[in-house]
């Protein structure tokens, strides 16, 4: 991936507050999203800059709303259009005048989902997740013989994700303790997970493999993503063909998708421990292993309802990384994913597993947290949790930072469990 | 369902190929799907009625050509609609001379996905199936503990859902030979599977489940479905999150459509056998157990490009029926589905599964009639077959029969496997 100028730390806007050192959104990260207000009932393709959001259209930057064909451009087109969108949002810029009547208060507006989702897969490449849970249900065997050679995924359902702020309610299933017959309830085991949604940009032709060196090609960005889960549903469902109702009731993404191209400088070699097989060779390149790895900084954030209505800020329950985290890269996941000739399209999002960090502190789920739900933890109030509550809110956030360069972020990934339904 | 007028077996139409003793679509059966013509290139709903199809638009019966819009359909609308239909193609019926204007020789146009695919899951309710090949993977324990409480399910790709007569290449992914690495290579256990595929009808909203009661009002039909399968790519990738590249590389479904209404004649019991679990009460209804169950002869064809060359007619390999091989009903699989508040909407397919008889030479797939490739079977013309080869063409078809009644068909359910690329 290419550094270039509009990566230039000194770049300021002359929206002021992308110039504040604690927002997400500088002139340096120009994330894509989709947004509506009370005038106009139809979602648009706007771009975050500091606490604004810049309409495209009315910019003048493209001639319609469609955030899929918009991200289905080639990628030359791609940093033409992030060239412009930069320049024009820089301190000095000719188009300040015109684009003024373009910016809408992000306050004042809607962020809906990114883009029209159509397929939706759910991969699994935390390896220290997929390790720890696999301990807790076979203790002697915890990661798969295929673990290191298949990026492990599956198909998930597009219907049920929620833009960020969305509520859901508890779902019900069959939950079977050991020695009873299941039976019909809401969840007692409901978990979040630390994910991040990668969103494709230009498809491929079904029985047209994407080789891993044009991959990133067909990337768009990357956004935050909560697969929530319900843990008791899962472990009586999952067999022999994998979570289904445990997984199907909601899932959360963020409204902003940081591009590819803004997180250029934030890449990192693909670190193998030793004594792992190489990858196959449709899974392996130089660049991948050079650069494969993205650095995002990743948090998760509890608030229960009892802490909102004490004015308790929401208490940070974990801390992870991309990179650390994953065992394979966003690359060999294109790869893997299209590699039977699979067909991808523009807006189909990709969520990478959960990802748990080698610590235990740094897991991506209640489920690896609390060792099943046996070791609750305090949350300041004096509550304690084994899994989430109704009324808890779950936020993520992400950021990447790099000596000599902008810090940019992600904005929030957050939901509140309600009640189930009678 | 209601057994009504449009059923009676003494209608006659004045389509004349409608009343042919052969044809899968006399006027008592009027199934939906998508057609369009060289003159226009847009997608169309049409009827099939003999060797015609009927537009619906132009027939003055819709003012739109969204399918899934029509399928959204309060069931009295669609009743209402299905009566238009019989009264117009009647024989005698006053809407003759105009809807000759609106009929298109069937072989003249080009017949499409029935609709567009939001979402698709694939059940596992096929229990003779599920019997054998869980045998094969586990001798001494076959059915999971859940397979007789819980509709297994999981989600499958809708991106590579094909049309009816669309070719696809034989897919590449990691097969694994039990002493040697994984390597990349071309399937060698290239599988069919005999499904059939409930398409949804109304929707729901997310966190309100659909009751058992009323879960045959949001199923708008039923098609053939053939979900094609890698063997050796599944045996190595599945564990533990389910198929995935095994899977998603091409499913086909029929062109047709046949309505919940059509299928009203041909319901039966849901028998479970003695000493099976009572199902649980969201599972369960009187309606269901009465009539539950739909009658639909199944079978599968094989022609190879040898046969075809030699002018050899396609070979049956399997004959089964849906009543006998699925242990759950269509309505149970919408009422599970939505139990934990998961949000259908029209057009979405639901995959049967593979519906295996109970005898061995009804089995739906290749993996089940040659014991995992094991016992070859042979072709006229001299072929045997373990999987599926180069040039193979599978061909599903389906019909519903009682006294009394007249036949219905479901049309033809076919492609041709092509070779791999390079």
């Amino acid at each position: 991936m290419t550094i270039d100028a509009t990566h230039d730390p000194a770049l300021q806007s002359w929206v002021e507050s992308a110039n504040s050192a604690d927002t997400d959104f500088p002139v340096q990260n120009l994330p894509f999203g989709r947004f509506r207000s009370a005038a106009h009932e139809e979602w648009r393709i706007g771009v975050a800059i500091g606490d604004q959001v810049l309409d495209l259209r009315a910019a003048g930057l493209t001639d319609h709303a469609d955030m899929n064909q918009l991200m289905g451009l080639a990628p030359n087109e791609r940093r033409a259009l992030r060239r412009s969108l930069s320049d024009g949002l820089r301190r000095g810029s000719a188009q300040e005048k015109a684009w003024q009547a373009a910016l809408f208060a992000a306050s004042t507006v809607e962020l809906g989902l990114p883009c029209r989702i159509g397929d939706y897969t759910d991969f699994y490449i935390g390896i220290h997740h997929a390790a720890t849970v696999g301990k807790l249900f076979r203790p002697d065997n915890p990661l798969l013989p295929n673990y290191k050679w298949v990026p492990i995924g599956y198909h998930g359902r597009a219907s049920t994700i929620l833009p960020s702020g969305h509520p859901f309610m508890r779902p019900q299933g069959q939950l079977k303790a050991a020695d009873a017959a299941p039976r019909l309830a809401a969840t007692q085991r409901l978990d979040f997970e630390l994910e991040v949604g990668l969103f494709v940009g230009r498809g491929n032709r079904l029985g047209e493999p994407i080789p891993i060196a044009s991959a990133e090609e067909h990337l768009f960005g990357i956004a935050l993503f909560n697969d929530w889960s319900a843990r008791d549903v899962q472990a009586w469902e999952y067999q022999p063909l994998g979570p289904f109702l445990s997984k199907n009731f909601a899932s959360t993404v963020s409204p902003w998708i940081v591009t590819m191209e803004a997180l250029a400088p934030y890449r990192r070699p693909l670190v193998r421990p030793e004594g792992d097989p190489q990858p196959l060779p449709y899974l392996d390149s130089e660049a991948n292993r050079h650069a494969g790895a993205i650095d995002i900084e990743l948090e998760v954030r509890l608030q229960s309802r009892l802490m909102r209505e004490s004015g308790i800020p929401a208490q940070c329950i974990s801390r992870s990384n991309f990179a650390d985290a994953a065992y394979w890269t966003a690359a060999q996941l294109i790869a893997h994913h299209t590699v039977n000739g699979c067909a991808l399209a523009s807006g189909d999002l990709l969520g990478s597993g959960t990802l748990s960090g080698p610590h235990p502190e740094q897991a991506g789920s209640l489920l690896e947290l609390t060792q099943g739900g046996k070791q609750p933890f305090g949350l300041p109030g004096g509550e304690v949790r084994s899994f989430l509550e109704d009324g808890d809110n779950v936020t993520l956030i992400g950021s990447c930072s790099r000596a000599g360069f902008r810090r940019i972020g992600f904005g929030r990934c957050e939901a509140t469990v309600e009640p189930s339904w009678r």
